[in-house]
This record gives C-alpha cells, structure tokens and sequence, in this order.
C-alpha cells in the first residue's frame, strides 16, 4: 500500500483521459507476460483490459514469481503512461498491487489467451467464468446493446414495453412442444412466445413490444436451436398488411445496426462481426416467385414445397447479394398451410398468406405478419383445421370486441448474434444455454 | 367517405397541433353521450381520447342511433376545434366515421364511463378488453415507463443488461416454492428470482441489471402476492459494502420518479398516483435501533424478533416522514437468521448483516445487501446451515474463481407501481396476474 497522491479509481477505457495521473485500476488478473526481465501485467475490468509494467525488482512481487494465480481480484495503482505499442495505447507504469481476492487454484480454462481454448462443452460447463473472456463478453454485450436499440427504435415510434404471463393455462398456440409445469396440482405451461398476449395488448395501446423469454420443448440436438431464448417481439395495429410491418422492421433494424457501429466497435472486433448495411428499401419476393427463381438459377424444381429449405434460402440469400447488393432478402406470402392458423390470408392469392421471413445472409432471421383481426375469421380458421374455440375463449374475446387489423414480428436475439458474429453455435451467443443435454450451469 | 382533403391520421395526444386542419383518427369506439340534440362521441386511440361533436342530422349515424357497439374500431375524420370545455381542450367537429371492425354484441364490462365498475374477479376475468381502460392502461403505461428509466439510470452507470435462464437444474436459491417443469423427462425448476445469475455475471461486466419475470409457487392468496412477477434487479461489484448499493437505489428510484413525473402527467392523474420525493439522502436506521424507536414510541416490545412485522414497517414509515420529511426510509442490518445463505455478515456486529430493506410509505419495496463474494465463506455459510455443496457447484465456480466484494437489490415492478397509485391488490398493477386460483386468460 503506498502513500502516492491517488485520484480515483479509473475503468480501463478511461485510461487516454489520465495520462501522467497516477490512477486505481480493479478488475482481475487476467494474464501475465514476461519478456526478457519485464513482466507485462494484463488486469481485466468490466470495461476492457489494461497493461501495466513491472520493470523494477519487487513490482508485483506476488504476480512475477507466480504466486497469484490468474482471476485474482485486485486493484493496481500506477501511472497512466502513452505507449502507442501497448494494446489500447496506453499502460501502467510503476505499478503498484492491492489484492482483494486471491485465486489458489488453477483454471480448467485458461482465460488470458488470444482464444478460449476448449471444448464447446468445456465451454459451456464452465460458462461461469469462461463468459469473462473477453471475445465471449463481447457478444454480450453486443447482446445487451441490441435490446436496448430494439426498445428505443420503437418507443421513438409510439410503442409501449409489456411484460406478458410465461406460464400460461393451455398448450394452444402451436398445441406441441411445450414445457409442462406442475402448478399447484393443476397443469400449466410455459410460453412458446407472447403472441397472443401481444395481440391482445394492441387493443390496449396500438403498438406494443416485448423483450423476454421463451420456452420450446423443440427435442431436437442442433446447432442452430436452444430451448429457451431471448425473443425480440413487437405487434402493431392499423395496419394495412404486412409491408408496414416490413417497413417498421427494417427502421428496427437500420436503429440497432447504427446503434452498435457508434456504441460496440471493440466489442464488434473482439466479437467478429461484419455490421451488415441496411438498405432503404430491403428487396422482397413472394415465395412463388422465389420458387420460379430456384428453378431458373439452380435447375432444381421446389414448386409446390410448402416451405424453403435452408438450401433455398441461401440460394435466395446469395441471389439477394447479387442482384440488390443486400444481406437481406424478404421472402413474403409464405403458404397458408405451413403458417399459424392466425396468419392472415392473401385477399388476392388464396392459398398465400400476408406473411413473411426476412433472410439475413442467406437464414432466416425474422418471422412476422399480418393477423387475422375479425371474431368470424378467428372461428372459421378454428372450425378449418378442427380446432375447438373453447382453450382460446380469452384471447377470442379480444376479436369479439374490436381489433384493427394489425401484424409483428420475432427476432430471436441469439441468432442475430448468431449470424452477425458467424458464430458456428447458438450457444455461443447465450448466456447460459438450455437444450436436450443441458441445464447448467 | 369523403372527398375533403384530408392530410393524415394523427394520434389524440396530437390534436393540439393541428387545430383548424381536418385529420384522420383512428381507434375504438369507447362512449356516447347525449346532451339536448348533440351527441358526444368519445375515441379511444392507443395514447389517449377524443371528443368528436355530431350536431347535423346524419353525421356519425351507425353511433347516434346505437347500431354500432362501444369497442367497435372506427376512423373518425373531422376538424380540429380549440373547445376550452372539452376534455384536453379541442374536439373533432363536422365529423364522418368509417367503420373498420364493428362490434355487435355488448360488452360484459362497460368501459365508457369514469371508472371500471365491476368486481375484482369479473375485471381480471376480462382483462383481454378491461386492460383498455383509460385508468387501467395507465398503470401499465407508467409500468413501462419505470422499467426504461430504471435500465437508463442503470446503463449511464456502466451497468451491462443482462438475459439470464429461466430454467434451471435445481430448487437451490431457497429450496421451496419452486415450480417443477417436466423437462424432457428430467425435472427442472423456474427461477425464484435471478440472484445466482447477476453474482455470477458480476464476474463478466463487473455491474448487471435484468428486468424479467420470476416465479414464486408460494401457496398463498393475499392482496400483495401473486405468483408470477417482473423483477427488476441489479448487482454490482467493488464496492465496499451495502451502502453503496443503497446509494445506487437512491440514484435510481430518483431517476424512475423523475421519468414519471417528465413523461407521465396524465397517467398519473388516471392511475392516482402521488409521486414522493426522494430525499438527496435517504434516511437509514439500524434493525436494532428500529426495534428499540419502536419500543420507545409505541411502547410495544420487539426487540429479539428476527423481522419486522408489517405494523412495524408502517411505525418506521410514520417515523420517517415525521421525524425526516420522507417517504423512504431505509432499515439496515437485518438478522442474518432471517436472510439467505449468500448474505454478507456484519464484521462489527456478529449475528447482523450488511442488508438492507428499503420501506417506501411503511412498506417493504425493495431488499438488497451485499453478498459473501470469498469462496471458502460460502462453504462455511452452507456447512453452517446443513446444505450440501453439489447443488451449488457451479455457482460456487465463480467465487473460487475470483471474485469482488459485491451487492445488489432487487424491486417488484408490480409492487412498486401498488404502492405509488395505492392499488388495493397487486393483481390490479399485473397484466395478467397468476395466483393460486387463475391462470387465465
């Protein structure tokens, strides 16, 4: 402990503003190099990482000659000092340790590398402390940057944020994969999505969003599924069909690229991820003619598919690429049988719906639509795929007193982090992934 | 449908704007009233209502002669008029309507007049269509308004948003009252709350915040309780006890209240809530001393008791504004007895702790302390109360991987818009309350 004039504690992207300052730093021991008799100190806060140098005999004792280990909690004081080689441009000099929590036992994962150097499911085991590394962290926090963009583009728009009920009474909305939850003797479940709740609060406030969890039972085992993430959510009423929801995806879309470029340029490098552009019109095809365009291009027939395989949609990816230079692609009027029985039909193409995915670099990244919005309609889309109207009493009584027409969108968080980051596994870009296997940590 | 130049749809809280020009409204149909030969017809559009004035033989007939049903969603288009006895100060005159979905049968709850007036079950029986009352829907609309100013308080701190799992391995945080979930023929749990969560990500971002729902199977019906709710949490590292966390509460609550009373003057008239001041400093007594003031004022002895009861909490709220003019009053230093495992002792007071309640108005509205953050104090904490380590072991990874001295809190969102609009029962702040007895809609 010193007797040295000390300012503040400083957060490691503070350091330009205090050069010549002697400063605090706290974070954790995140790595140690040595070269020839100095010993580059790497200290990781919330915020970044830091060096400092131990260039006299006896700086940093305990961390020269091995004895704290790293993820040790400490706090370094020293001077702030312009080194244009050091990483970030700035190091500490004459540093000076603190230790608040000593580490004494060696990590299974090592954390001070370039890389985390491990298995995905070491990885994931371990998730608790290898989500420190920071090429991890920064998909977080790209993650945290997007939901907070999400809800800006649209309060800025008049929506209004709802938290909706995720343990609800019937398995209704798609009737299979769902989580099944013991609620005091009687059978709840958990939320597949708050599509009906949404619905429902248009009557309330017009436009509404939702950024919360949702529960799939899905039991399948792939890269590209968890069974419990992040949903991005909106619904707004007044619509005239699913191009305005279009049109307000692509503003929601255009606000959290911007938003990242100006807020995350570290975190997009550590993480990285190629921001893609955001064109002012995103093309569109309807699913027929994307079929036409498969045929012509790639000689494969898949007319009458009820769906696009993820082949089809990278073709169609590749093709957005190269005819409107756009990473995205909407692909609108998807079948009507391949589409929830709220989907609203295409008044001039029977058998299309006013549906749409938006691909982003050749995947889907976006479901949305226009809904169904008359009490009749609702029965009659029931009474044709022999659905009963009674496990939908509530959210039918919301069509029985006034809806405008109106339509929404998901995203799924993680796989836009997915695809942004080119990350080869869902969940890489989640917290704490659920799936088939796994329920920890 | 006319052939007037028309130039846009406009929202009600915007006809100040436009007063002379002929505009578009578009919402429900929420009340008629006759006066002489005037009928007066009330819009409700997602942010507010509109008078519009039909006075000519004709105008607004499907309303005037009862064909159409409150509820019915409409287009009125008519001039914008300053009218000083009008509700907001302009109406609509020479209006015309458009019908987009009319409503044909009577609502079970009529919600045209001032206030709901039905019976708390048939309110929330209905919330689908009630939750679009005007004094329903601005508690939900201040809900939302409280959970970005609590995250824009929190971002401007350096705190990192976080999306924790819902789903988890083990009842561990308290070891009752939690669902089970069938998963995938394994049994999981639903998180009370996500305290392990924001410790362990402490260790990534240093400070954390997350709004999201939590669940309780608490098998109790009272006014103050339901079973499902949305948390607002917080936890933050480096710090050098509980009250620096209190201070940050202090920082937030101050910022929730000024976002109220910036953004929210007409919900808060609907909804009747009384914003409080928050002191630059918020008064805080000792657990003990509080049993000893409660002693000396009331003459009742609780000194040994292990809480407060909730008589106490109002003595202590009365002390409060008596004695320092405030709403808030923090009480500090609970008995570890009374609080869980991860709790962070008092080092001068054995047998107390470094916790706190915050009591707003004479009740509890937010808990939080510091945490233990030393791995071999969390072994000696579960020893000390008979649990096992192996549930725990991946949220002990994280302390035997170096971690800060940390704290946190957390609020009901639902509770603390009860107390701030003096609701009778909290299911009247909740979307979609789940208790014992409702799961629907």
């Amino acid at each position: 402990m010193s007797a040295t004039l000390v300012v503040q504690r400083i957060r490691s992207h503070e350091l330009p503003a205090h050069a010549g300052e002697r400063v605090h730093l706290r974070g954790w021991l995140h790595a140690v190099r040595r070269l020839g008799g100095i010993t580059f100190v790497i200290l990781r806060d919330g915020w970044g990482t830091v060096q400092a140098v131990a260039e006299a005999p006896g700086q940093l004792d305990p961390i020269v000659n091995g004895e704290l280990l790293p993820e040790s909690v400490i706090q370094l004081t020293g001077t702030v000092v312009v080194a244009p080689q050091a990483p970030g441009g700035h190091e500490l000099h004459n540093p000076e340790l603190d230790i608040i929590t000593p580490v004494t036992e060696t990590l299974p994962v090592i954390l001070g590398k370039k890389e985390v150097n491990a298995s995905l499911t070491t990885q994931l085991d371990h998730a608790v402390f290898v989500n420190r590394h920071p090429t991890r962290r920064a998909v977080f926090r790209l993650a945290a940057v997007t939901m907070a963009a999400f809800r800006e583009a649209l309060a800025s728009q008049g929506f209004t944020e709802i938290q909706t009920p995720k343990l609800v009474a019937s398995a209704t909305e798609s009737g299979a994969n769902v989580f099944s939850v013991d609620y005091f003797g009687q059978r709840a479940y958990l939320a597949q999505s708050p599509q009906f709740y949404k619905q429902i609060m248009v009557g309330v406030f017009e436009r509404v969003f939702e950024v919360g969890p949702v529960f799939r039972a899905e039991p399948h085992d792939t890269t590209r599924h968890t069974n419990e993430y992040v949903s991005l959510d909106m619904e707004m009423g007044f619509i005239n069909d699913h191009f305005d929801v279009m049109a307000m995806l692509r503003t929601v879309l255009a606000h959290i690229f911007a938003t990242l470029q100006a807020q995350c340029a570290p975190e997009l490098a550590l993480a990285g991820a190629v921001l893609p552009e955001v064109p002012p019109t995103i093309p569109h095809i309807h699913f027929a003619e994307a079929q036409d365009l498969i045929l012509q291009r790639h000689g494969v027939d898949v007319r009458g598919e009820p769906d696009l395989s993820p082949q089809d949609e990278r073709w169609l990816g590749e093709w957005a690429r190269a005819e409107h230079g756009s990473d995205f692609l909407f692909v609108t009027g998807y079948p009507m049988a391949k589409r929830p029985f709220y989907t609203h039909p295409d008044p001039e193409r029977p058998g299309y719906s006013n549906s749409f995915d938006l691909l982003f670099r050749g995947t889907e990244l976006v479901t949305g639509g226009q809904r169904l919005h008359r009490y009749g309609d609702y029965q009659a889309a029931l009474a044709a795929r022999d659905l009963p109207e009674a496990p939908f009493a509530t959210y039918l009584e919301t069509f029985r007193y006034g809806m405008p027409p109106h339509g929404g969108f998901a995203v799924g968080l993680e796989r836009l982090l997915m695809q942004l980051t080119g990350a080869p596994n869902l969940r890489l870009t989640t917290l704490f992934p659920r799936d088939l296997n796994r329920l920890a940590p």
